[in-house]
């Protein structure tokens, strides 16, 4: 284990000039898969964690603001969301959330490392408890070949990527983003994960600029995600047709109630969540 | 220097569990004051950092964040502010902000070590560079018991302290909200350093309804702030009248001026940032 050294995880960024570090336990689960480093460790004080090639992807502590997010915005949108698409997110916490609202038929999952998924089953169950709801698919094959391929079938898809490295690199092109809106219907909207603005590792403006080519409203919520390098984190918002604070006004009284349960989102949070400060709209190329 | 190993800056956080690290070029200056370890430090990648007792207190990176949330924030609810006191902030980058309010006549700020004011000017010169505005008074005294002695004074009264631990344990007690309450004018706002909800390592329900006893509103917005441990900052804003979202309507066009050279703040990112999430109001205890 390269990345444990004295007890303590390490995970480097911002051009390895800074350092996040969690005081580890003990190691779990190791393994190299087909397409990445699959760690789970047991830190001190935040329970377990997932880390893929050395980035903590998913934590036991504060998972559900995330997945919340990542589900609960485009669904709260969406007039009519039924066919739903999820890119990456192995570990399922994305469909737990979906998978609460009564509307959505279809939740198709294309992840590419089955590993992710079988890893997560054993060491994180309250994220996947919900992958055997019948309205759930999981297909093991490339994102990137799949959106190609299923033209107009989904009203919302979520890009539930690692950083652009590696092989998650062809998740952030201007082609990928047209692919992903050829398979949304005519009202379909995108959320990707948006990386950190307050250090800008990444160069953000070409990402959010590359899906401007091919969705009409190209906006970002922020929530803060604890153990993922900068904190301070954006999701991309991509829509042919709706705003970021347009709620679908028939479906308020629904999430009133579901909201009293849910940890993070509520209704009056989504919405300030889409508000940019200076800096945020330099640096995202955004309004 | 203890918290430099391999030229690694080491703040440990969350009861020592977890850590954030920045690559270090070089010490620039090492000191004991009467009151607190004082260091800094040039990074990598991120500018100066001023280290107070091993904690990184300002960062060339993002200082204008804290900056400005602390002072345009107060400025635009007040309806009238003249008579502005700072606790502690001797680094000078809220006096900064402070002083492009041209309503303000006078600014006292009591911060009891004067050695990180001499430091300051130094090594972070954009952040003093208002200290010698003729509306400024820098007092080098216990702001526990300047607030005991000045009542009614002022309008505005920010804690710009460090985190609730050795001699600023006392800015974060029921006595001294109350004294500051005292100290402050019938319509006087008070904010305040209010700490990170993610990890809650301070009890921070605890700190927010000590104000509730001497404050009509106590409420919390939030930015973040790259180099503290957690990164998701709240700021304590406590009222004896005012809401956080009340914009004072007269000031909004001088505001919709100056927010076009800030860095972080603007009107709707005001607004937005005092909407809280179920999990901050929960750690927060307010609503």
């Amino acid at each position: 284990m390269t990345t444990i050294r004295n007890q303590w995880f390490t995970e480097l960024s911002f051009k390895k000039t800074t350092a996040s570090q969690l005081k580890i336990k003990r190691i779990l689960h190791s393994e190299q898969s087909d397409f990445q480093k699959i760690d789970v460790m047991e830190t001190e004080s935040l329970g377990k964690i997932l880390v893929l090639d050395n980035r903590v992807n998913v934590c036991d502590h504060d998972e559900f603001i995330y997945h919340e997010v990542m589900a609960h915005v485009p669904s709260m949108i969406h007039p009519n969301p039924k066919n739903v698409l999820i890119i990456g997110g192995g570990d399922g916490g994305t469909i737990r959330e979906f998978a609460k609202h009564p509307t959505i038929e279809k939740i198709d999952l294309v992840e590419i490392d089955k590993r992710v998924i079988e890893v997560c089953k054993k060491f994180f169950p309250q994220c996947t408890e919900k992958l055997n709801d019948p309205r759930v698919n999981i297909l093991h094959t490339d994102g990137i070949e799949y959106v190609k391929n299923h033209p107009n079938q989904y009203d919302i898809a979520i890009v539930d990527s690692t950083d652009p490295e590696g092989f998650s690199l062809g998740l952030f092109t201007e082609d990928f983003y047209q692919d992903v809106a050829n398979c949304l219907t005519s009202q379909g909207i995108m959320m990707a994960q948006g990386e950190c603005p307050l250090f800008d590792e990444y160069n953000m403006q070409e990402i959010y600029s590359g899906m401007q080519k091919s969705f009409a409203v190209v906006e970002a919520c922020k929530a803060p995600i604890g153990t993922y390098p900068g904190v301070h984190w954006c999701f991309a918002f991509a829509s042919k047709h709706y705003r970021g604070k347009e709620l679908w006004e028939e479906r308020i009284p629904f999430m009133e109630e579901l909201q009293k349960d849910l940890k993070w989102y509520n209704l009056q949070w989504h919405q300030a969540s889409f508000v940019l400060s200076n800096l945020e709209k330099r640096v995202l190329g955004l309004k």
